[in-house]
């Protein structure tokens, strides 16, 4: 329940200015890490020793926005006062001063970053997550990540070249799990890090990621970025949204132009979700997988990934919980009058190894598609939920649907608009395995 | 793929127009229905026999919107032709002579339950969906809903009485499950329905029904409803979402009115689904289950339903397929050693018989509750993600969430937000077995 100071809080200013306030941070960049279960570093497992050593001159130093520079952003938008804000953050169980530590920290580990690196001779520049575009991406020769997997997953989806590497460095190791980073040591002891990239004493791991070709009607190719950090991002898409729609009224070309297959300018690291925008709302497609026949499907979405992803929401999707297998092992041994048994170290074991065989490596060539929610009825056809695939095609029948790439960039993606989803090596993310 | 006269066919007030074109209807009705599972009425196991006959005086019939008048709308919102709309609806491989076929039949139903209902000598009101509010739910004895699941659905959500009787009529019997309507068999013999009626020849099922408490901050009380067929709801949604943001800048009123718990205006037939509105983005929120400790949570939102709901979505959200299960039998048997039968019949079995132990009566006063896509790591703690309860609180820490009554009406559920989800008798609806 909320502290009994609350109604004194409630001027309406305030309550606009943090209606969408806490774990804001998280929500925006965290989805790519909370959704991974615990596991260690696949990266570890498969990749390659470089024939020499790594010695980037240039290098492009990417940095997360703190929640606590989020908020702050905010109480100024809301032209509140720094008091305001710890009165707020106090009334949400949020402490300022903790913010204030968290951001501290994050600085500190940059700077560690950068000093580590000018100290080898070379050329640094720090760029804010909001500035990082195509031109830092080629001025770079290797680019770090400095945050968690949602910044690693950004900086990531810009890189469209294999021989550009990525480095993911998480600047809050306590708080943030960073799968797609190098292990948290490197955080407090980058010169090793370097000192071992230029000694060779590394691998590279490319990483397969997935690429999107949209054709025909209903598209909009134009992509909105949700990890952009505004009042509302609803707001945000939908203003998108209605000046891209006035476009298409003025002159048809964009459509005309859509309606063969174009190439997006985007690669998907983790994977593709495709379904209705709003949450509560079924989704209507057809689905064709390595060009077999297309099926009508009616579900929660469709969910695309990588072997990266694997580990990510696609888990989540199709996991099992404890209880889901301990009810499932009593309706078999009821029904077999086997001596199944049901003690919960059995059920655990199960349980994992199951989860465990959803993970593939992120150099596997091949795609993950889940059926998210599966409705069955006379309508709909039962093609197999889930299952790996080297192409998938998806044709939209939906009203208000999108097709999102890594939690982080959507396209409208409504009825008529087809879009096929493939790998190619060309689209492989060098990263590095220390 | 596009038929070849789609390129010809790209005029881009047409493809605006067209955007959200197939299947909208069903997007915006059908979603109660077409999530549910095969399985015959349970209304008619457990029910009350009438101490004698049932003979309204004043009947209101609300009907559905149909695919055919909703694109006809749509074309005169957009300036088009007769022409313009068939060649659309061909492009999209469906044709306006079928959709006028559906229209109809339904109309033809409709006119045979108003003539049934006249010849008996009650008064009848014939209200289109749009038009259905309080005063005639006031002025009717009983209500008729002449469309499928979804519009029993928006009926059921204004009756608050538990002596005003719902019935629903299939007027689509072909195209639309139904679940929540009479025996199809009355849609062309509605007179015998009504010989029943009067006769006493019936059972009363009354349907227990979620209601909800919000208090806190972060709420915007305004209901926004999703049946609503505008050319984006997503717009109609944001508008709304917009207008009550700045009504709280200029008066905390609204905000202090919900410092206190509110019973909202609505009680849910179905379920109640608390997340984040973008299908793509996870929710964080706190629960406390039967006045349990509060718990963090992550996951792709939360379903609450009742036993009418519990083959809905949350059917949808918890039933394992034929493939998870194989996969879990394997496992069980390499693991145990056992000889698991593997084949077929066996797993088709058991899948049924645990998806099977996921749907309640309508009747029951429990709500089942389901944590969906939970994510686990080591913030979280893994409260059981699913089970019976009496009562479900829940406090959003979201950033642009919504709570959904029967995927129709949703109200705004951000950060500092607590919903109380209970049941009452009170709030019983008065259904009709046949």
């Amino acid at each position: 329940m909320l502290p009994h100071n609350c109604h004194k809080m409630t001027r309406p200013s305030l309550l606009n200015f943090f209606c969408a306030g806490n774990r804001t941070i998280e929500l925006l960049c965290g989805r790519a890490s909370a959704r991974r279960p615990h596991s260690s570093h696949t990266m570890r497992s498969v990749a390659s020793r470089p024939a020499s050593g790594f010695s980037p001159s240039k290098v492009a130093v990417v940095t997360k926005t703190t929640r606590c520079e989020f908020e702050q952003q905010r109480y100024r938008f809301a032209g509140l006062s720094e008091v305001d804000l710890k009165q707020l953050l106090a009334m949400k169980g949020s402490s300022y001063s903790g913010l204030l530590e968290r951001h501290t920290i994050h600085t500190r580990n940059v700077e560690h970053i950068v000093k580590s690196l000018e100290k080898e001779g070379i050329e640094v520049r720090v760029v804010r997550r909001g500035e990082y575009d195509e031109e830092v991406v080629r001025w770079a020769d290797a680019i770090i990540s400095a945050g968690g997997d949602g910044t690693m997953l950004l900086v990531a989806s810009k890189v469209f070249s294999k021989d550009k590497p990525i480095l993911g460095v998480n600047t809050d190791p306590e708080r943030s799990e960073g799968h797609l980073c190098l292990p948290v040591r490197y955080t407090h002891a980058f010169p090793e890090a370097l000192e071992r990239l230029q000694r060779g004493d590394f691998r590279w791991q490319w990483r397969q990621r997935i690429r999107l070709h949209l054709e025909g009607t209903g598209i909009n190719p134009t992509p909105v970025d949700l990890h952009e950090q505004q009042l509302s991002l609803e707001q945000h898409h939908m203003a998108h949204r209605i000046t891209t729609l006035e476009r298409r009224r003025e002159s048809g070309a964009q459509d005309d132009s859509f309606s063969e297959p174009n190439l997006l300018p985007v690669r998907s690291l983790n994977e593709i979700f495709i379904g209705e925008s709003l949450s509560s709302r079924a989704s209507y497609y057809e689905i064709s997988v390595d060009d077999g026949p297309w099926e009508k499907q009616k579900s929660s979405g469709l969910s695309i990934c990588t072997g990266t992803g694997s580990k990510a929401w696609s888990y989540n999707i199709n996991k099992l919980v404890e209880q889901s297998v301990e009810d499932l092992l009593k309706i078999g041994k009821s029904q077999t009058g086997l001596d199944i048994p049901l003690d919960p170290g059995f059920v655990e074991k199960v349980t994992e190894e199951y989860n465990q065989s959803l993970v593939f490596s992120p150099e596997d060539k091949r795609l993950f598609f889940s059926i998210r929610e599966p409705i069955v009825n006379r309508v709909f056809s039962s093609i197999r939920p889930r299952g790996f695939a080297k192409k998938v095609c998806v044709r939209s029948r939906c009203w208000d649907a999108c097709m999102v790439v890594d939690g982080g960039t959507s396209f409208e993606f409504n009825d008529g608009a087809i879009a096929t989803i493939s790998m190619s090596d060309d689209d492989q993310l060098r990263t590095v395995v220390l």
